[in-house]
Order: C-alpha cells, then sequence, then structure tokens
C-alpha cells in the first residue's frame, strides 16, 4: 500500500536544492514539486547565474513540472519551497492552478501574503510554517555571509 | 540631434510581436523593451509553444533584456506591452526596478491593477491606454476565432 509521505519528507527535499543554492552563493531558497507522492521537478534560486531576477526557485520549478506533465496546469500538484513566495511566483503559481503550496519560512517584506487581497488561485490550499526555523536559518546565514 | 521616439512608436513594435503571437495561434500579447531610446528586447506569448503559463510576452522579454545588457535590473528601461500586465509579470517587473511601463489594453480580469495595492516597483511610471484600440481588437479577434 502507498503510504502518503508528510509535509516535512518533501520540504527537506525542498532544503536540500536551498542549500545548493547556498553552495553556488545564490539566495538559498529551494523547491520541489509532488505529484502523486512523487518529486517530478526540483529547482533553486538562479538569479545570480542566469543574471536574471525571474529566475526564482518557483518559476524554474513550475517550468520544469508542467514540462515533465507535458499539460501547462499544476491542478494535482504541491508545491514545496522553503520561503513564501513573492507576487510574481504567487502570480505565476495562479496561472498553474496549483492544488497546494506549502511553504517554510513567512517573507516579512517581499512575501505575497503582506498584501490584502489572495493572489493566488482560490483553489489553491496553502500550509505556512513547515520546518520554518531551519528554512529561515539558512537565508540569515547567507545574509550575514554577505555582510563580511 | 537624437529625436526621442513617441510611445506610440515603440507600442507599434509590442504590437508588431503581437501578430506574430496571433499568427503563431498564441493569445496575441507582445511586448518590447526600450533602453535609451533602442529597442533591446521583444518577445510575444509563447505560452502555447513552450507549454508553460509562465510565458507571458514581458517575462520573456525580461529574461532577454537583462541578458543584453549583462545586469540584473531594468531601472533605465521602458516596458511596452499590448495588454495590461497580470500580476506574475507586475511582481517581476518589480524585482527589474523597471523604470516604466507602457501598456495598451486593460486587462478587466487579470489585469494587475484591479488589485488595490501598487503590485509594481513604487518606483515604475505608469502609461496606459497607448493604441489600446487596436490592441484589444486583436486580443477579441483571436478569442472570437477560437470560439468558432
Amino acid at each position: 500500500m502507498l503510504t502518503a509521505f508528510s509535509d516535512e519528507h518533501f520540504m527537506k527535499e525542498a532544503f536540500k536544492e536551498a542549500q545548493k543554492a547556498f553552495d553556488e552563493d545564490e539566495v538559498p531558497v529551494g523547491a520541489v514539486i509532488v505529484c502523486e507522492n512523487k518529486i517530478i521537478a526540483r529547482a533553486h534560486n538562479m538569479t545570480e547565474r542566469l543574471n536574471d531576477v525571474t529566475a526564482h526557485a518557483e518559476m524554474l520549478a513550475f517550468t520544469s513540472a508542467t514540462d515533465y506533465l507535458g499539460g501547462k496546469y499544476l491542478n494535482e500538484c504541491s508545491l514545496y519551497v522553503t520561503l513564501e513566495p513573492c507576487v510574481m511566483c504567487a502570480g505565476a503559481s495562479y496561472w498553474t492552478r496549483l492544488k497546494k503550496v506549502i511553504y517554510g519560512a513567512s517573507d516579512e517584506k517581499r512575501g505575497y501574503s503582506k498584501h490584502k487581497e489572495n493572489l493566488l488561485h482560490p483553489k489553491t490550499k496553502i500550509v505556512s510554517g513547515t520546518m520554518q526555523s531551519v528554512c529561515k536559518e539558512i537565508l540569515l546565514q547567507f545574509f550575514e555571509k554577505k555582510r563580511k
């Protein structure tokens, strides 16, 4: 019998992506997209390497997931991301019709939820705070390293 | 002496991109990015061809423009786009620190300005309604063709 994995299980995988970003001197945010209990896309922030402010982990994961599925919509998929999505990524997730967003750390400045209106698709479920302390800690470490 | 081109001049170029999208059976939205009176990027919606709902004209143009400039920011650039940007594209333009957005037709359903709060960068100037009737007409024609 197939056992459903926990949110923490998949967030750990997203966190591995954040660690890769950290090692590559990118802002450490990682994401995986899960469909029927299986990871179909994984990505981390690549804004520096690609010299492209739109290359957030979520955006790269959306593109990769739809490429894998061969369909444009992710209505049967969940996004696990270590940091709360920004307005751009929330807007992109709207278009993908994402089933569920699970995020770790809150983004007090740039998070989509700082806006009063819901920017996600009305059908998208939200879970926040999964492994939030480690997801936040790696970001704090990164910016501390940058300031040195 | 260098004469500055009008907004209509560049919107015509964005419209040419929308026409290309129409011919390729894509939702006809086109964009150009202008820096110091010169077009540095041009793109049209490619969501069907790329099977990717994030492949809006603006997103492709942002990536192309930063690639051309070799810098991540577009604070000296203007975006001309035939349709009002959506939340995703507004959020992306925030990250690029775009100087100015000039759009043609309003998007009554999915336009970023339907949200009460400003989703663009606070320094981004906005001009709306440039060549709005042709920009809207091509969209209406497209959806009429689709319904047949």
